[in-house]
C-alpha cells in the first residue's frame, strides 16, 4: 500500500473560524453597483444567470442549473427582480440576498420569457451573464425583438474583479489552505503510483483544509506535464519524472488555484534550467504588478523572460486569469488586454514551458494588486521540490 | 454511531462487465444523423457546445467548461469540424469520436469567432445547444450578422431522445444500480440522523453500485418533503416522518433517477392515503405510455388521478423528463407537449403531492417506450417502505 495522507482530524475545518457571512445589505450594495455600472455603460440593465454572477450578486445558487429559466434582472433605479421556477422559489427565498430582491416565479408549462419580458425595456440593450444559456437568450430575443445584448465580460468585465476586504480575506484563506495541501502532498509517495492516486490525495487534502469543492487536481507527470490541460490519468509516475501539480477549488465560496512543479528524485541539468527559467518568469510577472499597469504587461513581463531564453514557442497559454467566486474569471493577463490593474484585483500568474513528449513546468501563485504593487497569497517556496 | 452502509467491496463495480465502448463509427453515425435532421428541418447546420450534446455526438467532454470557445459544427454533406482551444486540442484528440471529425484549434489571444465563421453559411439558420454560452452565441451573431439561431430543444428536440439498444442497456444498468442503492438504504437508520447523513449514504451506495457521478440525493423529511426541489438539509429525521428519497447520477455515461417515499415508523391513515394516491397516479401515467401517444397524455393521465382526488393544486410540477447522457432532457411529459412517443424514448414518470408545511410524496420510475407500450427500468416495489 502506498503511503497516503493521514485522515482528516474531524475537527480540522471547524476549528478554524468561518468568515462572517455576507448579508442582504452586502448583496443589495453589489446589485446596486452592478445596475449603476450598467447604466454608466449605456445599458438598460443586466440579466444575470445562475452561476458565479448570481452567487456574487445574491448569494443564490440553484440546486442544479437546468433548462428552467432563472434570471436576475437589474436595472438602475428599480428594485432587483429574480425570476425563478415556482419549484425553486422556496430555495431562492432562503438565499442570503433574498431580502434585497423581489421574487417572481413561473410554473411549469408557462412561458418564462413572457414573465420576464415586462421587466425589460423593449428597446433596451442588456448585459447578460457569459454563461447564460443560449436557449434563454434566444427566448428573450424572440419575445423582445428590439432588445439587444452584450456579454457581461464584454460590457462590464470588471464587475466582480475588484475584491473588498472580506473577499480578500476569503481568497487569502483559500490560498493558505492550498499551501497546506501542497506541504502535505510533498510527503506522499509519487514513484510507482498513478497520477490519479496523487490527484485523489490532493483532492482529499484540499477538503481536509477546509475546501467545500475541488475544481481540479492536475497531476501531469513526465510527458503528460507537457499538455497544460492534462488533468490526471492512468500513467504510473516514475523516478526521474517532472510532475506538474495544479490544484484548486472553493473554500468559503472563494477560489484557490496553485501550481508547483516537483521532481521525483534528482533532476537533470536541463530540467533544472527550465524550472529556473519558469521561476524567473513568474517572478518577472509578479514584479510587473502595480495599479495602473495594463493586464497585458504582466503577460509580457513573464513571456519576455521565456522568449529571451529561446523557449517562447513552448509557452502556449496566457499568463493568468482572475479568481474570486470562481477559479477562472476576468481580468485575464493576456496580450491585448489593456484593462489597468486596480487595487483589490486578484489573479493568477502562471507561466509555463511545455516540451512536447518530454515534460512541462508551470509555477502559479494567486496575487492581489495593492496600493503600490502586488502581494502573493501563496507562500510556499518556488524551488523545485524533490519528492520520492 | 448510526448504522451506515457496509463499505464497498473493492471489486464491486469491476466485477460487473463494462459495456462495449461506443466507437468512432457510432459517433460518425450520430453526427451524420444530426446533420441530416438539421437539413430536414431547414437548418444550415448545428452548433454543438460542450455538455451532453457534445458527449453524445463525439464522446468528448472538456475537463472544464470555460469561457474558451469549443464548438462542434455539423452541416449536412460536410465533415464535422470541432473548434477547440489549442490548449485543449490534445485532450480532444483522445475523444472516442475524434477519428470521425476534423479538429481546428485556436490560440489564446486569437478571435475564436473569426476561426468559426468561415465554417458557417453566412445567411444560415443554425440549431445551437441549449446550454451554449450566451457569450459565444453573441460572438457568432456579431461575426455573422445575417445568421440566425434556434435552440436545439426547439429545433431538434428529439435529437438524443430515441435510444439505441446499447444506450437502453446502459440506462437499464443505471436503473438497476439505483434499485440496489434503494434496497440498501432501507436498512440504514433514519430516525435521529440528519437528512444530509442519509443523503451521504445514498451517494456512497450509488458509487458502490457503479455510478461514476452522483447528480442529486434528495432527502426531504417531514415538511421538507413538501418542497419538491429541497435537496437535503440539517433537519434531523424523526419518527413519524414521511421521507422523499430522490437520487440519481451517471453510470457508464447514462443516467439514473429514482424516487421512493418511505416512512419512519407507522404512517397515519392520511399519509397512507396520499401515498396510495401518488402510487395510483404513477401507475396511470405508466399505463398511458405507448408509441404515438403525445407526451402530454402521460402527464394528463397521472394528473387526472390526483386532481380527481382533490389534490390537483398540490401536484406542482410536470410528470416527467427524458433521461440519457444527462439525468434531465427532452422529451418532457408536460401539458402542451404534443411530441408523440417513439419506441426507444426513455423518461421519468414522477407524480407527487406536496402539502406545504406537512409532508410530500413522490414516486418515480424510469420508463422506456416499447413497440406496444412501456417498460419500467426500475423494479423496486412502490409500496411505502417502513424504515427505522
Amino acid at each position: 500500500m502506498p503511503h497516503t495522507p493521514e485522515p482528516a482530524p474531524e475537527s480540522a475545518p471547524e476549528s478554524e473560524s468561518a468568515p462572517t457571512p455576507f448579508t442582504a445589505d452586502d448583496y443589495r450594495a453589489r446589485m446596486a453597483r452592478a445596475a449603476q455600472s450598467a447604466a454608466d455603460a449605456g445599458l438598460a440593465g443586466v440579466l444575470v444567470a445562475p452561476g458565479p454572477d448570481l452567487v456574487y450578486l445574491t448569494g443564490y445558487q440553484p440546486t442544479a442549473i437546468t433548462e428552467r429559466l432563472t434570471v436576475l434582472v437589474l436595472t438602475a433605479g428599480q428594485d432587483p427582480v429574480l425570476v425563478v421556477p415556482t419549484l425553486e422559489a422556496p430555495d431562492a427565498r432562503h438565499a442570503a440576498g433574498a431580502a434585497a430582491l423581489t421574487l417572481r416565479d413561473w410554473t411549469d408549462g408557462k412561458d418564462p420569457y413572457a414573465v420576464t419580458a415586462p421587466l425589460l425595456d423593449k428597446q433596451g440593450r442588456f448585459g447578460v451573464s457569459d454563461n447564460a444559456w443560449a436557449m434563454h437568450l434566444l427566448g428573450l430575443q424572440q419575445a423582445l425583438p428590439s432588445t439587444s445584448y452584450v456579454s457581461l465580460t464584454e460590457a462590464l468585465p470588471m464587475l466582480r474583479a475588484v475584491k473588498d476586504e472580506h473577499e480578500l480575506a476569503r481568497i487569502a484563506a483559500a490560498a493558505a489552505a492550498a499551501d497546506q495541501a501542497y506541504g502535505e502532498i510533498l510527503k506522499v509517495r509519487f514513484a510507482g503510483r498513478k497520477e490519479t492516486d496523487v490527484a485523489a490525495d490532493l483532492a482529499a487534502l484540499l477538503m481536509r483544509f477546509g475546501h467545500s469543492q475541488v475544481d481540479f487536481t492536475v497531476v501531469g507527470s513526465g510527458p503528460n506535464g507537457a499538455n497544460p490541460h492534462h488533468e490526471a490519468g492512468d500513467r504510473t509516475i516514475e523516478r526521474g519524472d517532472m510532475v506538474v501539480l495544479d490544484f484548486g477549488g472553493l473554500k468559503h465560496g472563494y477560489g484557490s488555484d496553485t501550481t508547483r512543479t516537483v521532481h521525483v528524485g534528482e533532476p537533470t541539468a536541463e530540467e533544472q534550467r527550465v524550472h529556473d527559467l519558469v521561476r524567473t518568469a513568474q517572478q518577472a510577472g509578479f514584479e510587473a504588478v502595480r495599479p495602473g499597469v495594463a493586464c497585458q504587461e504582466v503577460d509580457r513581463a513573464a513571456r519576455a523572460v521565456i522568449a529571451d531564453a529561446g523557449y517562447g514557442e513552448y509557452f502556449i497559454h496566457r499568463t493568468g486569469h482572475g479568481i474570486g467566486v470562481t477559479t477562472h474569471e476576468p481580468p485575464y493577463m493576456i496580450e491585448g488586454e489593456e484593462q489597468p490593474l486596480v487595487p483589490g484585483m486578484c489573479f493568477s500568474i502562471e507561466p509555463g514551458v511545455y516540451l512536447p513528449g518530454r515534460f512541462g513546468v508551470r509555477i502559479e501563485d494567486i496575487v492581489t494588486v495593492t496600493e503600490d504593487g502586488g502581494r502573493r497569497f501563496n507562500a510556499t517556496p518556488h524551488e523545485m521540490a524533490i519528492v520520492e
